[in-house]
């Protein structure tokens, strides 16, 4: 019997509980031993919970407590949960973690306090939530040179573009219904903006390459720019939009990463991915492409993370699993201007139309009776900006964004 | 510095040599030391081989050597695969394998002497190619009580498949294109018939369900009998035709398996898995869908999976990893007369139409100029079929398949 210790009772907190129960023969089965939720840490007030007699307010009983060998943390945000990891690990605890907010901004530091107690610090939920993503980078495709991974990493915003693609809604009625529905805040602006899904590159990247990159060096574009008329001439491209995260290995060893709304081909993988669902496309130098679908939010599939790194960390008490990266600072993160890619920009008026031909050589229009856009060739950021500067002095961009 | 063998030198084989040369840097670093191929078994003559000096054709000359900690079996077949699995393994080496057919006759009995050994035998690049998709269903979704697999399991039929509903080849065409390209064989009946398939969705149901499946117990239908008039009428019903393996828990606990083509609608993501590409779909209680996309053979591909059971061998190598299960018999194998589905009927002839109305109720007709079917509702396998055999003395039934 191993016992654990949950922190936060809020959406993933609970599931995790109820998780534990449902679950508990399988998970006694793949432990190898039962696995008791000792504590619950919440400040609020669960008297009347079933679970009751297991809530505690004061962090220090858990830290004390020799018998706990997990700490799951899923309180979000960084204060406190940042000091409840690095006291849970500086006791000798392993963590495991939903919080991408705590590991995209600390995952270094948490990661080496780690490596120096030989203790686990997992954190599976924190992207995609419920899909296995986070092991099979750094497991199953260990043998590969990973180069790239963009995917879909907000199921919040990827069920307001369908909407908006589907049934045709602007972007203000589907995140309005989102909201209706539980999938939005009443503040969206995390996920609308692209912050959200900008931490979960920012961990993929880290991931990836071996080195922390950080949020506040990516660029982050969400898409409250998009309009139903970009939805419409992106179809006629045959493409869809999607909001996407996106890290890239560039020639000399930096790397690329961002947040933006892009074209994606519809006979992409990645365009099928619907609603809030989540999608992570990841190219490595063996493997070629490999996509990951599922579930990216909803307490139960994050809870199904969550306490499979739970199961993990109960297996390997005293081996450290394969996750790990240094820090670094800015200078690997590779500037944006020279990154390179097709670019979708709708124009006004007819004139637009020759001035755009003339400015960006080898260029393709897609237009309706009511906008239209052109689509340039590959072109690097630098030169696309240029470009895209010296046109708006001479007639109306409305919008523009990368193609996949 | 650890020392492995390789057994067999063909494409996947020589495609591990070459992956554990040309990424040795990575792999040293994720494995957290260096890895040597030691010797490369195989019967054939490689005297001009770059590695010649490394080959051998006496199986005792790697069993007797207590250097080599790992036995990487690339040799296909259960002959003598499966006499040199189980000697590596009672010789006290960790086995990882590409060999579908191996683990889907042999698997219980291997696994049961891997534990008594204390030994792990890896077979992630048995399913799915490079698709990490084993360790995924044991580890990541271990907090879940899995109850459905299904997956596009085979590139070769999938290839020929998308080549009918894309370029409007027949079976015929499609399948001589995918000779030339090498994607089939001379003989391709493992791929069109379904037996690869089976071997396959096999593997999945004895991890996902804990007991061994058994080929030879499963329902297997290829994709010989598929026509452009059953891909065109699919079409019209809004679903792509795809040959899938399938494996569902029954009611009483038992498990259902099987591999036959489908109709499958097309805003499901495994509609969107096209030409060689293999897409698998798991149902868990907590995460609900997840689904895992790639490369389902290939050399590099299937190198890259075979690569990482070797570092993870090599982690491990005094802990078992979760792959497991237990040996049973038909008993645990449901018959498919209690299985559910929709079906897709084509028909000959206007009276056939009447006919069909009459004995199946509630169908759906699809048709064009060419062509006719329906589509019935849900059913259980037996009484579809009472139906069918009613159907089929009073008019011509062409084709019938499951929708999905």
């Amino acid at each position: 019997m191993k016992k654990i210790a949950v922190l936060g009772y809020g959406t993933v907190g609970s599931g995790v509980v109820e998780l534990m129960e449902i679950n508990a023969k399988t998970i006694a089965e793949n432990a190898a031993e039962p696995i008791e939720v000792k504590y619950i840490l919440d400040i609020r007030d669960f008297s009347n919970d079933k679970n009751a007699d297991k809530f505690v307010k004061d962090f220090a009983v858990i830290e004390n407590d020799p018998e706990i060998c997990v700490v799951v943390e899923t309180i979000g945000g960084t204060n406190p949960a940042y000091d409840f990891t690095k006291r849970a690990l500086l006791s000798g605890k392993n963590v495991v973690t939903s919080n991408k907010e705590l590991v995209a901004t600390h995952g270094a530091e948490l990661l080496s306090i780690a490596r120096e107690k030989n203790l686990n610090y997992l954190f599976e939920a924190s992207v995609g939530g419920g899909i296995p993503i986070i092991r099979p980078i750094a497991q199953c495709l260990a043998a590969n040179k990973i180069d790239e991974i963009y995917g879909i990493l907000n199921g919040t915003t990827n069920y307001i573009l369908t909407r908006m693609i589907k049934a045709g809604l602007t972007f203000e009625k589907a995140l309005s219904e989102a909201q209706e529905l539980g999938y939005a805040e009443r503040d969206p602006s995390a996920d609308i903006e692209g912050h959200d899904a900008c931490r979960k590159i920012c961990i993929l990247a880290s991931l990836a390459f071996g080195r922390h990159i950080y949020p506040k060096y990516i660029k982050t574009e969400g898409i409250t720019k998009v309009t139903l008329d970009d939805v419409r001439l992106a179809g006629k491209a045959g493409c869809v939009i999607r909001l996407l995260g996106r890290t890239k290995l560039s020639d000399d060893g930096k790397v690329f990463a961002y947040v933006g709304p892009h074209l994606v081909p519809k006979d992409s993988p990645i365009a099928s991915v619907e609603d809030v669902f989540n999608g992570i496309m990841v190219h490595g130098n063996m493997i070629g492409n490999a996509m990951f679908y599922g579930p990216g939010a909803g307490k139960y599939p994050t809870a199904s993370a969550v306490s499979a790194d739970i199961i993990d960390a109960v297996k390997h008490i005293r081996a450290r699993k394969y996750l790990d990266w240094d820090d670094a600072g800015e200078e690997i993160v590779a500037d944006m201007s020279g990154f390179e890619s097709k670019y979708y920009v709708r124009i006004l008026g007819e004139n637009a139309r020759s001035i755009a031909a003339q400015i960006f050589e080898d260029i393709e229009f897609i237009e309706d009776d009511e906008a239209v856009a052109f689509i340039t060739a590959r072109i690097m950021e630098k030169d696309f900006e240029e470009k895209l500067d010296a046109a708006s002095q001479k007639c109306n961009i409305l919008s523009h964004m990368r193609v996949l």
